[in-house]
Order: C-alpha cells, then structure tokens, then sequence
C-alpha cells in the first residue's frame, strides 16, 4: 500500500469557504498533486466530526458523490479528532480486501462560522456524558492529565512550554500552518490559563481546513507516479471514554497499544523513525505520546521537551511535527489525521520545502480522539 | 462470510432507555443468541446517525469500548438511514482484509426524547442544503417522487395504500415491532396527509431500538454454532445528494446500481429471493425499491403493490418485509440496516415465528439513506 497523493488547503479562519468548498479544492488539489484521474479513484473515505452538530449536516456521503459526480461507494467515519487516522486504518483495509485498488481519503472540518463557546461545547461530544454533565471540556480533561503528570515527574509548566515553542518555530516555515509565528517561552508562560496548568498558549486553535490523500495498491500507478511512500503499518485501539476508568493517568493506553502492534507489523523500532507527527492537541498530550509511543522514557518527556532535540536544526535523530503539530499549524478536527499523514508523505518524499527534515527514510502518524479513547498509529517509509 | 447471531431490542418508544442502555442490551443479546463469547470479538462496526446532532453524543466508538471494557478497535459508520448498511458492508470487507475473524455490528438510536419537529429537523440534515433552505423534509421529498410517479404512471393513493395494509399485517405477528395494529386500505386513505399525496400511514414512525449482528469467516466457529446464514454478497453505490440532479425521477439509482452488483456477485437472480426486507420509509420507496431491484417492471408497482402477491399467506413467491417493515416495525435509523439483515436470517434460520416465510432459501436486504444518496443491498442464503 503507498500513498501517492496529498493536498491540504490552508488551514486557518477561512470565513469566505464552505465546508463543500473545502472538499472541492481538497480533491482537486491531490488529483493534481501527482497527475492523477478522478476515474481512478473507486472509493472515498471521508473523515468529519461536527459537521452535524455545528450545521446539521450529515448523510456527507451522498453529497461527496453529488460533488464527485459518481456513484462510487463513500464512507463517512467519525472518531472525534482521530476520525481522519480512522479513515486511513479502514481505508488500507478496504484496499486489503481487493475491493478497489485506488481510493481517496478525504478530512475536513469547518469551525470558525461558530462562537468558540459553540465549538468547545460540539467538541465536548468526544468526552463521556458525566464528563460533559460535570461541565468538564477538553482543556480541562488534558489539564487533569497535565496536572497529574506534572505533579508524579516533578515538573513545572515551564517543562510544557517548550512543546508549543518548537511547534510554532516549525510552523514558520509551512504556508499552509494557522499560525506562523514564532513565540518566545516567556511569552507562552505569560498567556493566560484554559485550565490550570494549560494556557492558551499550550492548547491547540479552532480551525478551518481539509486534507486529502490517495491510497493505492495498483503496482502500474506506484511505478507511474513520482511521489509515493510505502505505508508500512497502521493500527488502532480504543479506551474507556471516561478518565475515571482508566487504570493509570500517566500514560494514553490506547497510544500505547496501537504504537506497539504498528512497530510489530512494521518490523522496525521507534529509533528507526526519522520524522513524526504526534497530536498535540495540548503541550501534554505530546510530551505524553512521545513516551507511550516509546521515544522517550516514562516520566522523562519533561526534561527530553526542554532538551528540544525533536526541533529542526537541532541534530536530533527524530524532528517532531516539523509541520507545526495541531498547535500551530491548525486543528480542523476532521482533517488532522488526513494531514499528520500527508505531511510524513511530504517528507519522505523531499517535498516538505524549508521545513524537511534531512535523510527521512522512516516516518510515523499518531492520531488521538477524545482524552485517548481512540489512537491510531501510522507507520510509512520512503 | 456468515451471519452467525442476531438481536434486537424492542423497537419503539422507549423512554426509559438511553442510548447506552440499548447498546448493552443488543450486545448482551446477540451474544447469547448464538452461545457465543465477548472475547471472540475483534471488532465493532457501530452504525448512528443521529446521536451528535440530537444529543450531542459523539466519539461513541470509545463509549462502546467503555461498554466492552476492551481496547478493540470500534468504528462509527454515519450514512443517515442506511448507515447500518454501510456499518455491514465495511465490515464485511473488513472480514475479507483478514483483519478480524468475527466481528460485531451494532446499530442504535434514540429518537424520541426529543420533539417531532427536531427529529424532522434533524433527519432533514441527510438532504442537500439547497433542500434543507428550502424547507423540504424527507416526507415532502419522497412526496415528490411520489406525485411524479403516481402521474406518469396512472397510479393513485390508493396504489400507495397497499404497501402499509401489508406491512402492518406482518408486523402483527413481530412482537419487537414498534405498532403490531392491522390497518385497514381506507384507514390509511383517511389518515390526514403529510405531505400529498403522502398520509401519516404511508410514513414510518420515529422509533427508539437497536440491532446486532456477529459477522464470521472463522470456520470452527461457522461449524459450531446452531443457527448460520452465508452472506453472498453485499453491494453499496452513492448518487447525488438532490433531487434536482437526478437525471430520473421514477426510480432510485442507487438502489439499481447496488442491486444489479449484488445479484451478479450473489450469481443468482431477482427471481430465486423468497423473503426480502426493502426499505419502505415511505409507501412509494417499497414501489420503486421492488422495481430498481429486478423483482417488478417498471412503472408496474402500482399494479403489483394492489395485488398483495408479497403477503404472507397469498402464496406469492416472493414475502417482501415480513417483519412489518419499517413503517410498522420502526425506524430507529442506525438500527435499521442492522435490522434488515437480522431479519433475513432469521427467516433463513426458520427463526421467525409466527410469521416465518415458508422454505425460505435466499433472501434480500436493501438499505437506503436520504432520498437515495446512499443504497446498500446485502443477499443471504440459508
């Protein structure tokens, strides 16, 4: 299986586009991408989260169809903000099964046209209902994990500080990221609290944004195209909802598992992984994937972070979100893991432009929905 | 592949049950169906529709591992009515990846906690949001196909009035059935209209219920259980969203691509099926759904749907919607495609009671979402 395609469009506040307008420019942007034929494509995957609750918007399907001009089968998947990694595990699945050999992933999410009360409400829908019936929301979830990795390892905010100060420094060099600013650790420190000890700037934006892919497993297309990355592995696992029924609160187990069974089935080791994209949804959520996925040690991702050895330019062996991660380069929920996974394809194949990371060979997608009730892991070689 | 357990819960309004309340009981009960294990279990399609938009209930994949206590993965599958269908059909393929050996199909909804005009509301988000603005519901739309049908081919209500007399007969001898009343032809006629020529007693109901299904290609298991029914084929097809870009309005492309792919995979043909389960939201989508499937000429329907040919007991060759349908068995929209399917093998497992389709050998079950955005047709033999 090879990914041979990949388009996002901006991601950001695009008050002026539609949630179709994002899907068509997504389709026609990765048909492009590689000189591609809508003919070829006999399945689409399509990942979206609130397009029903925020518009009443459902049955997308069918409307993808309408845009395509097809009657080929489409699949919406919805897993909170892992939906787009779920799209991609059941799509090499579909493809494993011989029933298309060429098929599009699409992600897309529409945000900003709400109030951020709204949205923060919509996407609370990922939590359990006592969750959202004790008025906790996402900032304050991953503010409890924080809070208790912070207090377990002996560290301090200024420990978190660093994952969003790399983040943004990467996302200056990517011209579709939110936002393209560099920030200072002062400056993060100084912004006000989400969730105690989350600040705003720890916590990923509300954004506008598709992403698309082609997944092929046509030998005559992978020997015809330039750009291709061979996907060695994607696995997923689910959690209990509730951060009450989980057993330990230092780790996200379903990262764990499905990081484990992708190395497996990879056959290779985290220390082969030149490039990742992990869900830093908050400045924790990556400290604590980079340790559950096994890069770094548990209880040692708050000092690695401050060592800042996953920044570009920094001879790290393994560069960390060089797209800019959820944080900066923009959190279209239904888009995200659509996009984790092309930006891996992007440097793999030298195409990633200021922001490549040097002698990539092996890359790696890490997908979350919820608090961690969904992860999936994706593992790809160029 | 086979269909080795079915359950469902009462279909209804079912006040007292939540949506996780529905989604145990389903699992519980297709698990004793068969004498079979939770651990047996790798994977879970879930099919809702509304859950989001109603409830603001999403990320269910991680809530049904909280249920399971288990970190297989659980996918949610949203294709407005015939996302239990779809729920099936990935599933399937799913199967045919070598991904799972067995796997569960679960279909909720929980619709009547909430009043008619926001459950229309909602259901109107599987139309095009040109229809949406314009203020059409799904009852008008399938008006529309109605009117242009009755006209073009010298039909009229009456015609109509056959299929929910039928459908309510059978749905007297299912004890899950959500309304177990006969019907009389001039009750239906008297009903007042929803939308003309469309009455109340042409419509399916707004239900509460779950289905589940256990999927196989596990050998010792398929040569183990007592009840089994093989799955021949399962076929999917997407067409335009809006009415206004179908190039026909007598007929429901989807359901005829879909069908036409089923019956040449299953390699039989309209005429072996004895029992089918068709979906008949609306008097006029069981017409045209026999006609787009191979079972009636076009333009016949009317004539035939008067004749009663497929009633129990009127020695007709072929039972269409044994289980009363979804006019008068319900309509809790994710259950329904999962329903479908469950039914047919009970018919196929002579499992059906009182109203068991005699010699049943093959049997059919057609899913559709929208107005035909979305058609899955599923073909079993017993």
């Amino acid at each position: 299986m090879f990914v041979i395609g990949f388009y996002q469009t901006q991601f950001g506040e695009l008050w002026e586009k539609s949630l179709s307008d994002l899907i068509q420019e997504a389709i026609d942007g990765v048909l492009k991408s590689n000189e591609l034929d809508k003919q070829q494509i006999e399945a689409v995957f399509f990942a979206n989260m609130l397009a029903g609750v925020l518009e009443n918007n459902l049955h997308l399907p069918s409307k993808i169809a309408e845009i395509l001009k097809s009657n080929i089968p489409v699949f919406r998947v919805e897993a909170a903000c892992a939906s787009g990694g779920v799209a991609i595990y059941l799509a090499l699945r579909y493809l494993e099964a011989n029933a298309a050999k060429t098929v599009l992933v699409l992600g897309a999410e529409k945000m900003t046209d709400y109030s951020p009360e709204e949205v923060t409400s919509a996407l609370a829908a990922a939590a359990s209902g006592e969750e959202q019936e004790a008025g906790i929301t996402f900032p304050g979830l991953y503010a409890l994990l924080a809070n208790f990795y912070l207090e377990k390892y002996q560290y301090n905010q200024e420990n978190l500080a660093y994952i969003p100060f790399k983040n943004h420094y990467h996302a200056s060099f990517n011209p579709k990221a939110h936002f393209r600013k560099k920030l200072t650790i002062e400056s993060i420190l100084n912004s006000p609290y989400v969730a105690y000890p989350l600040k705003v700037l720890d916590s990923s934006p509300i954004s506008d944004g598709a992403a698309a892919l082609i997944l092929t497993s046509d030998q005559s297309l992978i020997k015809k195209v330039k750009y291709k990355a061979k996907i060695l592995s994607c696995e997923m696992a689910n959690d209990s909802i509730s951060l009450t029924q989980r057993k330990k609160l230092d780790e996200i187990l379903s990262t764990k598992i499905a990081g484990k069974k992708a190395f497996l089935k990879a056959k290779i080791n985290p220390l082969a992984i030149n490039v990742a994209e992990v869900h830093d949804c908050f400045s924790i959520a990556e400290i604590l994937a980079m340790e559950d996925l096994g890069f770094w040690k548990k209880g040692e991702g708050g000092k690695r972070a401050k060592e800042l050895s996953t920044m570009l330019g920094c001879h790290g062996n393994l560069i960390v979100n060089p797209s800019g991660g959820l944080k900066a380069a923009g959190h279209p929920v239904g888009a995200t893991g659509v996009k984790q996974v092309g930006e891996i394809f992007l440097q793999l194949t030298h195409q990633a432009g200021q922001r490549q990371v040097n002698c990539a060979q092996f890359g790696l997608a890490h997908n979350v929905g919820g608090s961690g009730g969904t992860a999936v892991v994706t593992i790809l070689a160029g």
